[in-house]
């Protein structure tokens, strides 16, 4: 029963020396991977960078405790990074001891909400984020932070969380540009570019084995931060003006239970619910894919719960919202990890690295940091799904738009809202107006066919209507009017027979609906039939006095129906 | 083309003695009802007393013009004047002229929605309101309208919209008992209650032919209203104490445009969509089920645009938002009105009771009007839709729970946003799991069925998994989970073959995730098959590239399926 809630005692039972060495494996390189971002999305999220590295600690040692994903490398991501400075930018002034206290409390209710939604298996909520959703939204969401970090490229100061105000803050300071610190960001930039892009082809041109190539283009991004830590040493670019990290404080800080204040729970409850999904969607979407590489399998629920943990470990080491990242996730499986044991040295080594670390960081220039950023989240930004969606359905094409839209103008928050919002009235708006088609006797048969596709025989005084959907409240008032204009001026009809075999459901709101056709039809003396209902709609009918106050009968098949209604006649 | 949005034009055009005669009688049969049921509304609506004359004149005349029911009676009705109470009582004080404009202001509001509404083809979007939504909203509104006027009948005063404001100010007043007007109050209410329950009996045990005594019944309310202005001057009751209606302005306003207040607007604008809802659907439903007595039919464009020009007219005319009310609408259907020209008529005789009546209407005791409420509104109030719903299905029981008891607690916006917040929920919670049938053969036949509820035969190398439902984003990831759950552990199995004979859309989301499973299945070297698509998705699918990449083939019959995946395997 325990080990259901804790995969370890499972998976740690049977560990074993091979396992160890691809873990660790896997987590030395993850680690080196983890390093610069950690720090990065702890500066996209406001906070000060060592508060990444807080971050990429004890969240990793409890996901690797509840969590069943044997792949997925939790830490600071992108996205929730920019979540948090927009939720936590609302309560406090970045920079304050507030402003980490409300990232701390973020962490907390973003935990505790996932652990419920785990608990009570409300894993269906994150159903509402649809595909179209979550691509618009990870596109916009990029395109925000890479606009965030332009400030820090250029050595101006720029704020913000949606484009308006980017940009125009941006503008505002184009005047201040620094030229030492524009030239760190671009190198550092143009480096990282080099890096992803075309670094590997170049090894393995060299000479250089691909698989040492592709551990080497991972390490690359560490380099590249150390050299900048030497360039601004050499050079003294602090003195310069290009703003650097900073004195950071040496050592782990002991554990915390963070302070609370009601006030601010109430103001961070919201986007801690959506940061919680918009975490868990992604963070399982990555967790399935590599599952299946493995034969695997991932229990939603039990992904809820470790990710839930995770983030009250992160708010409980001052660290902030943490989840799953898509990019690291993927390096840890190819790099052999076998069990979350590699996202536990993971921990160790991000733990080792900031008590060594620490004095160098200070003198890393912003910028470079700024660059690492952007070479990231650039890799998010896909617009061909607008193409793709317009080809396929208008309606997704609505729910991309508006996700896009929204997020760029209005923010996160507001955009990811928009976004569902449209999901939701699309899909009722196209559900409205079920497919029903009006249906005759394929001559020499007992087959019913569409009188619009096929040549087929009717009977005058028999309506026969096909539903092509399930009946509920969406639905139900259109079925209402159909009936009443197929009736309407029709002197000649007698039965209206209705055949249900694409009914796999009949909620409250259409069985009233029904009850007022079967009324009305009785009062202009038709009778009402139904042809063709599965079993477990009819099984709750039965539960009902509808089918007593039913003026016609209800057939196993459509043929029997219109064979009794037209030889007895009305 | 005119006629279309004008059916004045049509019917007009073959106006007849005939109908002018059965409109005429109806006429006065509703306006008889009318007169009493105009003042209390206005009196609910916290607006006086004549207000609710106003909104029973032009409203009628432009529902007669543009409106395309034959039986709807349109005027001030019971919820509409509890919701626009709440909603103006938020952004005025009851008893100033700014209150009074700004329920100006929300008729013309709601007038344009639902003209928008009706001009877009939005229609679509009263099927929120599900059946368990308003019948429990129906009955909270009731009780909470009964509750409101018990200040009134006791003579003591109370404030508030939802149950617990309303139950205290009651209780606090209990000490301010004014006896006269409890006399008087309980009086009419006993009065008003045996005219409902026992006076045609009693008449007709009398002698009085039954559609004599119905009529009479329907007429009684005036009659009440009149001995009690009797009474007022007989025994001096203002002078006891009791509350009277007080001077009324003689005469009918000016035609008059309501002057616009940016701040009241906005502050109004979600108020009157809830309003235009609410109205729309209790109207459309009476419309339909009146139509089809006389094989007619309505169009819910139309009825919109009919609805919102009668709101705009209340507007012009300082009345208050209207709509179609039940009660009166069948009246005026039983009495025989034959065109939207009873409620012209209707109109009129309003119009002259302003003239003639309101010297008299000073002298009435409020308390009466109170007992008029409380007579109507407990015909509203049905607790039986508790337990059929439970009976029926415990999702459409959570949606009836969550607005009465959310309507009584808070009030009738957030009522009505919680059971449709709800109604969504559950809806997408029930359909995140769709049901879905792993299928073997039925032995010497082409059938393929369940294989836990038939004998069949299965092959050990082929899931055959047949989807029971459309595929759209709040199921799609439960498809992934079922299928990697599916193949976990069984390394026998090499195709996949989903069978979709009652899939009738695949959104994007679905799409996105059948190319997951697609991806993951060639993981593990399983290849992907489709059966029985229907032709309408299958052209959508073919406008992507999922078929290309496919590992599997799309097979016409799930037969083909297994015999050329089994005969061939992998």
């Amino acid at each position: 029963m325990l080990e259901k809630y804790v995969p370890i005692l499972n998976w740690g039972r049977h560990y074993s020396r091979d396992k160890f060495g691809r873990d660790f494996l896997a987590a030395v390189i993850v680690t080196i991977m983890l390093i610069p971002q950690s720090l990065a999305y702890a500066l996209l999220a406001g906070l000060p960078p060592e508060v990444g590295l807080y971050a990429s600690i004890l969240p990793l040692v409890v996901y690797g405790i509840f969590g069943s994903s044997t792949s997925l490398a939790v830490g600071p991501v992108a996205v929730v990074s920019l979540m948090t400075a927009a939720a936590v930018g609302r309560v406090a002034q970045e920079g304050t001891a507030d402003y980490a206290s409300a990232a701390i409390i973020l962490a907390l209710l973003s935990g505790g909400i996932l652990a419920l939604m785990g608990l009570f298996r409300l894993g269906f909520i994150a159903n509402f984020l649809s595909h179209p959703v979550i691509s618009g939204f990870i596109t916009a969401s990029g395109l925000i932070i890479a606009t965030s970090q332009l400030g820090g490229l250029f050595g101006i100061s720029s704020h913000g969380h949606a484009m308006p105000e980017l940009l125009a803050s941006l503008t505002q300071g184009l005047g201040q540009i620094n030229p030492y610190t524009l030239a760190v960001g671009a190198s550092s930039l143009a480096a990282l570019i080099w890096v992803r892009l075309g670094m590997k082809q170049t090894l393995v041109q060299l000479g250089m084995p691909a698989a040492t190539a592709t551990l080497a283009v991972r390490a690359a991004p560490v380099v590249v931060v150390l050299l900048a830590i030497g360039a601004s040493y050499i050079f003294d670019l602090g003195g310069l003006g290009v703003a650097l990290v900073g004195d950071v404080p040496q050592g782990i800080p002991l554990l915390s239970v963070p302070s609370l204040d009601f006030d601010i729970i109430g103001a961070l409850i919201v986007p801690a619910l959506i940061i919680s999904i918009v975490g868990f969607v992604e963070s399982i979407s990555v967790a399935q894919t590599l599952a299946a590489k493995k034969r695997e399998r991932i229990d939603p629920d039990r992904e809820l719960m470790g990710l839930g943990a995770a983030n009250i470990a992160s708010a409980i080491g001052s660290g902030f919202p943490v989840t799953g990242g898509f990019a690291r996730s993927v390096v840890n499986h190819d790099a052999g990890a076998a069990t979350p044991a590699a996202g536990m040295f993971t921990a160790v080594g991000i733990a080792v690295a900031t008590l060594l670390l620490t004095p160098f960081l200070a003198l890393l220039p912003k910028a470079t940091l700024a660059a690492t950023i952007v070479v990231a989240v650039l890799a998010l930004v896909d617009f061909s799904i607008l193409r793709k969606s317009w080809n396929y359905s208008r309606a997704d094409f609505v729910a991309v738009m508006s996700t896009l839209a929204g997020t760029l103008v209005f923010g996160v928050e507001v955009g990811i809202s928009l976004g569902v919002a449209a999901s939701i009235l699309v899909f009722f708006y196209r559900s409205s107006r079920p497919h029903m088609a009006i249906v005759g006797r394929v001559p020499g048969t007992e087959h019913f066919r569409n009188i619009k596709r096929h040549e087929v025989r009717t009977d005058p005084h028999i309506l026969a209507l096909r539903v092509d959907e399930s009946l509920y409240f969406a639905n139900a008032r259109y079925l209402e009017e159909r009936i009443a204009n197929e009736i309407s001026g029709r002197q000649d009809i007698t039965q209206v027979i209705l055949m249900c075999p694409a009914i796999n459901a009949i909620d409250m709101s259409a069985l009233e609906s029904l009850e007022a056709i079967n009324i009305r039809l009785r009062e202009q003396g038709i009778g009402l039939n139904l042809s063709e209902v599965k079993g477990p709609v009819m099984d709750r009918l039965k539960r009902t006095d509808f089918l007593d106050h039913l003026t016609g009968r209800v057939f196993l098949s459509h043929h029997d129906a219109v064979a009794a209604l037209t030889s007895h006649g009305p």
